[in-house]
């Protein structure tokens, strides 16, 4: 792979679905695919398939196809879950606990160590086995745990604030549910997941689907 | 705005946020603005802004800027947000919870009629006013509501069946947060919100930041 290529975020946004079927495929006892079959199973163009995998140097061979499993390993890697990153939760309410819950992240090698909340009633208690702690332990806790990335699964109003200490405290990414710009130093990275713009997409493709 | 016309699927991704910083430039009181200025709070180039809106016929005047109410209402209808959409959320756990407390969607005009569930326990309970009903009572109530949108909250390996079921219902768009393709007929919209592939691009940032 080429580290000083650079690439586009469409390919990026397509290399988890890739991961995806790949996994699938081999729990399904599969070994080898074409870029055909791959193809028809994602309902993308075979030529999109190479196009995508030859910007890391491409896994197929001619008239051979790829091996699921050294493709589904290199993507791994590219994605960076070969190895694990630690993480914590910030708002134990619904959303926090629904990611808490959701064992696929532990299995891609996110491991929650922690979640936060500035409800007392909750000191001490435990979210499937995770222990609810207060959010003035949050900058000594990112810092003695090695924490990378931070979940924000709270209410806007106190979003840039919180997004501010946990930069403050050496986290490099945080994962932003709370719908605002978090504003923070461009070195922070911030992937935000803002659920009523998907929602408004969503009443846009209606609007002018039916016209 | 030429109906005929194509908008990428950029722009159309872009519309949200405009929306969201018009919204809060209302609620600060504010009621013109430039694309230079209104470029410096979202961090886009101000030739972004005007190019985007351009393609709905442009709102701005020369050297006058955006009456930002009426841009507001020209994206909330364009956005398909000046009516009101009827939605059921099927899976009644955290995540269907935590979409159903988020005021801000009822707020938008996606007004969420019930909540269905495979667990006879919380049958006739209610979620922040919502009654639970049982699964198999979802094609009357979604014909008898007239139900526009489905919100799939449920693990994937039932995910596909319910999909089907809701729409042969007549349902027109689904938002998808089980970890899988629908597969559905093209004539059903389908946004689908991934947390695990949001979250392995954020990885994918890390690994390829620190390189």
């Amino acid at each position: 792979m080429d580290n000083n290529k650079i690439i586009s975020s469409a390919v990026i946004r397509r290399l988890p679905r890739y991961y995806r079927y790949l996994g699938e495929l081999m729990e399904g006892g599969i070994q080898r695919i074409s870029s055909n079959e791959l193809s028809t199973k994602m309902k993308v163009t075979a030529s999109q398939i190479r196009q995508d995998l030859n910007n890391f140097g491409g896994f197929g061979q001619q008239g051979y196809g790829y091996n699921v499993k050294s493709l589904y390993d290199e993507i791994g890697k590219i994605l960076g879950i070969d190895h694990t990153h630690n993480m914590i939760i910030i708002g134990a309410g619904n959303l926090g606990q629904a990611i808490i819950n959701y064992k696929d992240f532990e299995k891609r090698g996110f491991i929650i160590k922690g979640v936060f909340d500035n409800d007392m009633k909750l000191e001490g208690k435990t979210i499937s086995g995770v222990l609810v702690r207060m959010t003035d332990k949050m900058t000594e806790f990112i810092m003695e745990n090695n924490i990378e990335i931070v979940a924000l699964t709270i209410p806007k109003k106190c979003a840039r604030e919180i997004g501010k200490i946990v930069a403050d405290a050496g986290v490099k990414a945080i994962w932003n549910f709370a719908h605002t710009d978090l504003n923070l130093p461009d070195d922070v990275i911030v992937e935000n997941v803002h659920l009523s713009e998907s929602l408004m997409r969503l009443s846009y493709t209606i609007a002018n689907k039916s016209k």
